[in-house]
């Protein structure tokens, strides 16, 4: 039988008590945040008799409130830009397939969301990693860093911004060279905005849509994951001005035949969140950011810088090797019976041997748990058998 | 910009009146039966307070409920064998690109549901399609035409029964006949059971889960969509007693995080509906093809085999193409002011050329409606430009 031809991927969250500890897990992008009620209510409230396939792009009537959705932001769309999903995963899936042949490669700043590594694999394309580096807390590359792996099967660069993993929010500035670089060398764009709505500190979002002149080069995926705190909703969208890529897409789309009925008509309701809503999870993560950014460092050895959005940090730990190091936390360490899940850095770079001495942590947790995952992270790094000198 | 790399997949769904005329949908594969009420209420009483993304396998009480619901079926699984999806579509996907690698090849006979081309472009594999013909209703091809086009790069056979166009019902002994074939050759086969519980006259639905000796090679498909008439659900299944294929495909299904999560709190319901539910189906669906089996065979020139299962049809018309035809019928015919939306068949064959007399018919109308376009479509075939002699 053939062997399966999918690379490893990055390690998944385990919910499950370690020996009795309590596992405070800072590993997942599970927001703890609730959904909007009048998103809740759509569910309940269903009034269909027959639980039909709605169009393969999505209901007309979802469309056109995603459209002025996005318009307040002033992408200035309309409804045919926009293709609805199964997830942002999905958009991603089918820009990779559509935008790229087999063989065909995509630049990606690394530390990068570790599925791309999957998406990729399943469209058949190469991902070129090119190091962001914590020093800088994880801006963009130089542009000159790019230009040495452009080549002749180079086809599109794909930036997440805020960044899962690193929360690096890029500035228009970033935003603007890369426009100058994709027009340059005509590649494709693609900007995962799954965390656009998770900016602190009055920080200003800037999507390759904002930018003119790249209406045939900028695709945007999008979910309501995050921004609604329904990641169960399976629902995303890929959004473009390029029809070809649209059409090319649809096909693609058509095939799967439907994006989730229900959740459509939760996702169509929730556009009318209220904004106090929002103002409430942008303040409760940036106090979360900001007790666990601070907390880190002031741990000796453990640097981490602000970053600018999502709900994630990177952080540098003064040990040997962050695969053994996260292991050793849950399965040999507690402190008052806690211990704390991290994500390995490692599995978010393209490249072996990056990330090292690299964790993530998502700050979905309580600020109470938040605390005793900084004391436990501590405690275990006065003791754990690996550690380095910073 | 590179050209769409996805091959025509065949005509979609339009749902628009032509120039005023009520055109009755024959074409398309959605149930207009109503969905379980168990299962509808089972979304109006979701009490979550986060939409949260459930295991990428499927919620584990889903995948007992389901263990349950096939071992009655005697399919003798435990939950582990169950890898939930997102619709029959992506365990589909997930299946041909775990199971065969860029370039390999899949046996289907033909005429086949259309977008097993996009899922077999999406995974880089080749179909290679071997005629089963309406002169034999359908039945499965000789052995010895499977045996023609096994290559070294032939890993897997895909069979749909009751089948997506034809309707036609396996027999045990086709069963067993492809068993033997795929042992000798160790191939994969695929059984898609979408339409598993639509079986008609007491005819038995024989599965490859039903012999010994397939453990290592059957891979069944299945879905909500028809069973329940909840397609917009997007809700399927991937089966194997594989553990290497399993656990192959749990990694693409972890590169999309998860299943939709309402969809399996509805469906985990749903195996609780009642067998009266399904007796009336039975029924109202066996009404509809013996009314539109019977009336086609009636029209001058027209020959429909009686099929065993599904809710569809593939009858041969006396044109001179299909396309043209359904086309004709929409565009500039009318009768009593009703025309008739078919699926011309070409698009269900792999091999150029195939089924140009042939149309595709879902019986998902209304006793009225069917005759109604039963009287259009004799009426049409008079008068037809492109009309041939039988
Ligand atoms: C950067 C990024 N993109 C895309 C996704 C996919 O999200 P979904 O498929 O739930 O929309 C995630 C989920 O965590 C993510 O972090
Ligand atoms: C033969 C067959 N397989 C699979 C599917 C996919 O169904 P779904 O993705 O809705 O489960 C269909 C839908 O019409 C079908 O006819």
């Amino acid at each position: 039988m053939p062997a399966s031809p999918i690379r490893k991927l990055a390690p998944f969250a385990d919910s499950a008590k370690k020996n009795g500890k309590k596992v405070l897990h800072l590993n997942i992008g599970q927001p703890d945040i609730e959904t909007p009620e009048v998103m809740l209510n759509a569910i309940k409230n269903i009034d269909f008799k027959v639980w039909a396939y709605t169009p393969s792009q999505g209901n007309a009537s979802y469309r056109e409130k995603l459209t002025s959705y996005y318009n307040n932001l002033n992408y200035n769309l309309s409804p045919d830009n926009i293709l609805i999903t199964t997830g942002g995963s999905e958009a991603i899936t089918i820009a990779m397939q559509t935008c790229l042949n087999p063989g065909d490669e995509i630049i990606i700043p690394e530390p990068f969301y570790a599925n791309y590594n999957g998406f990729a694999c399943m469209a058949d394309i190469q991902v070129k990693p090119i190091l962001s580096s914590i020093e800088n807390g994880f801006a963009l590359p130089a542009i000159s860093e790019f230009e040495k792996v452009i080549g002749p099967r180079t086809k599109a660069i794909a930036i997440c911004s805020p960044n899962n993993p690193t929360g690096y929010l890029y500035s228009r500035k970033e935003i603007e060279d890369l426009k100058e670089l994709c027009l340059q060398h005509d590649l494709f764009l693609f900007s995962d905005e799954a965390y656009r709505d998770f900016c602190y500190d009055g920080n200003e979002f800037i999507s390759p849509m904002h930018l003119d002149g790249l209406e045939e080069h900028a695709i945007v995926f999008d979910t309501v994951s995050k921004r609604y705190s329904a990641c169960g909703a399976r629902l995303g969208c890929l959004i473009t001005k390029n029809k070809e890529i649209l059409e090319a897409g649809l096909k693609f789309a058509q095939a799967r035949l439907s994006p989730p009925a229900v959740a459509q008509i939760a996702a169509e309701a929730a556009v009318d969140t209220p904004k106090s809503y929002f103002d409430n999870v942008i303040a409760e993560y940036t106090k979360r950011r900001n007790i666990l950014v601070e907390g880190l460092n002031k741990i000796p050895g453990v640097y981490c810088p602000t970053p600018g959005g999502a709900f994630y940090v990177v952080a540098k730990l003064p040990i040997d090797n962050a695969d053994k190091f996260c292991q050793w936390m849950l399965e040999e360490f507690s402190y008052k019976n806690n211990t704390v899940m991290m994500a390995p850095a490692t599995g978010f770079y393209g490249t072996v041997g990056q990330g090292e001495q690299e964790v993530r942590m998502a700050y979905v947790l309580h600020q109470e748990d938040l605390e005793q995952a900084l004391e436990c992270i501590e405690k275990g790094l006065e003791i754990y058998p690996g550690r380095t000198e910073a």
